[in-house]
């Protein structure tokens, strides 16, 4: 996927961020971070495998299970010797553990009396797994260090941007395809089944990946809950709703939400549409490297606050590569306390929407921070999307029961 | 989604298993828990969320994010006291963490001192958690049950094998797509967005979910790598791949595995699929109530036997509601030392495959135990699919090198 020397390189990072943290061996359950370090992809990490840097080794060490150990062939830079199969009775025990294994491995090899890390707060890295480690290992001295690669991460590199660039164009095919499915007496899934063929087909020149979120279109009242999926319901004349979808090119994300309607939108949701509007548009303009995370969110905070608005979630998160449940990097935030210093080929998902008690306007961007301020990786218009019903007979359903199961 | 007393049954079976296993208090981090008891539902297990049974209580606690409030509000059983947010500060921050706000409500609704069991093994129960939860919660005595509301979910109620049966039409229709949109020429991202838009569409009469897996769909040699996803590759003539996917209805699944071939499959794949297809035959044959586990795998191993084949993995496992990353239950496999015994209206995954050093060949059924025997939820011929290529210039794309990047 990448260049033997670009994952070098990010090997060495990731070295040099290990010793001043004074630890020789980091323990990496995080998809992400295993990806980036050695181009491990395959959906196996519903099982455990665990991917280990050695301060003092040239290659890590990659355990997982017996059948998926090909895919380790398949995918990463790492030779043979450096991929270790654990036996099929480890999954889904009550009894072996594969952390056992992983701890009797690193016993064997000589690094059980060493400084080590942990990704303590990975999706992926259990309590069980945390307990069994600290159990098999009990010489070794432990130090959490849930996102030290995830920060290695932070700044991309042109091969990256390019990546994300392609993830881009392949998320305003699927905006796109969102707003010409949505119609009156479409269901909820036929327009997420538009939104997924759109993503996975990609381009013409490239494929689609899996996003790491599905498409959350929550409908009318429901915009208040940004993150639920969808239902089998059918759309009617009047109704509003917001598209958070992304588009991915192995792996890398660009996400994006826009909030539509049929036929007309509620003046309450065009209103504040307006404020999301200037409010993204006034921070799009002020990012530029050497601000610090949380003065981005004052400036949308201020502007949102001069029509009376406040709003109490994060305006954002850095992005990048991931795997599912979130397309987050979990590092830099826009918010109150974050003092990070933006700095060029950052990348964000810059997430203003603000959520009332019954209805909510999502209006977001995927940018990378330039040299001299930022630029959105999508182009797509900035407004709420009214969708003129293609249907002849709107007025009358418009008056009937609501349709379908 | 289900009755209230099909959720109050579900509640009153985990507090008997909470009792059996001296518990007061239950957290539970797994969504396909969460889901089963209160009818959860959304893509918010990316930051921490927790459901707390306790004993002499009638109604769980729901603990997440503030802005994922609302859905539990429109998606569960539960009153809005039982509903608690916490502020957007916990969310992914290196300082604050949602367990410290868990362990101060549990305090503070005198909780603090019992004996409470937790889900040590759950993906979205991480270390860091524990650590948290035990730090916060001095007086408490701790026990792992991490899989006790899994095994609650074993035995499917009428409504819920209804909802399986509706899951099963939905991989009818994927399978279908898959083998409609193989061929030559055609990406292996484009019959993903086949095989997507598929599952999503679902049926006339009603939508489909999405799955816990994505496709997998490996190609030739890569077939050995069974939990690789996809390239933007070309297929070209003789090709072979597996395909595993799912039908998915209201998180409920039924997954399937078929091998196909483009033109022609080599002869080392139909002979293994022979194998295989015998296997799986004689195993669905041989199911009843009242055998264990560990028997059905044998009788496979048997028949595979009499070939010269032997295989490794688990022959199948427990399957039903589940949330990404895995369609299983993480109770019930099948393989030496399970001896659970079975019952009517369980319901599995029997995933005979068998896998070569550069090839592999899965089909697969997703059963339910009847009365007297078994039955397969999904109509899907039992072969290697030969799929005539649509393309005249067959001789022409064959002879050429492969097309797209």
């Amino acid at each position: 996927m990448f260049a033997k020397e670009e994952y070098l390189m990010r090997l060495n990072k990731t070295k040099q961020k290990m010793m001043e943290h004074g630890i020789e061996v980091l323990l990496i359950a995080n998809p992400s971070n295993m990806y980036y370090l050695t181009g491990y992809n395959a959906w196996s990490f519903y099982v455990y495998q665990m991917l280990i840097v050695i301060i003092d080794e040239d290659q890590p060490l990659w355990i997982g299970r017996e059948m998926d150990a090909p895919s380790a062939v398949a995918t990463t830079w790492l030779d043979e010797h450096h991929i270790i199969p654990y036996p099929d009775e480890f999954v889904q025990s009550t009894i072996k553990h594969p952390m056992d294994f992983v701890a009797n491995i690193l016993s064997e090899i000589g690094q059980g009396n060493r400084k080590i890390g942990l990704e303590m707060d990975s999706f992926y890295f259990t309590a069980m797994s945390y307990e069994r480690i600290i159990q098999g290992l009990p010489y070794a001295e432990f130090k959490n260090l849930s996102t030290l690669v995830n920060w290695v991460r932070l700044i991309k590199s042109e091969k990256e941007i390019q990546c994300m660039k392609k993830a881009a164009k392949i998320l305003e095919n699927a905006m796109n395809a969102a707003y010409h499915s949505v119609d009156i007496g479409v269901r909820e899934n036929d327009v997420v089944a538009a939104i997924n063929q759109a993503q996975i087909s990609g381009t013409m020149d490239y494929g689609g990946d899996y996003t790491s979120i599905v498409p959350m279109i929550p409908t009318n009242e429901n915009t208040a809950s940004p993150h639920l999926t969808w239902t089998d319901r059918r759309y009617r004349y009047g109704d509003f709703m917001t598209i958070e979808i992304a588009g991915c090119y192995r792996r890398y994300h660009t996400p994006m939400a826009r909030t539509m309607a049929i036929g007309k939108a509620p003046k309450k949701v065009t209103d504040l549409a307006k404020v999301v509007i200037e409010g993204i548009e006034t921070t799009l303009e002020a990012i530029k490297p050497g601000m610090t995370a949380e003065e981005v969110e004052n400036i949308w905070a201020k502007t949102i606050a001069k029509h009376g608005y406040y709003k109490d979630s994060r305006l954002g998160y850095s992005i990048g590569l991931s795997y599912p449940p979130d397309w987050g990097e979990h590092t830099v935030s826009f918010r109150k306390g974050d003092r990070t210093i933006l700095q060029p080929n950052m990348t964000f998902h810059l997430m203003p929407g603000i959520w009332m008690d019954d209805y909510g306007v999502e209006i977001t961007e995927s940018i990378r921070v330039t040299e001299k301020g930022c630029e959105v990786f999508a182009n797509v218009p900035r407004d709420v999307f009214i969708k003129k019903p293609s249907n002849i007979s709107t007025m009358t359903l418009q008056n009937e029961d609501q349709v379908g199961s």
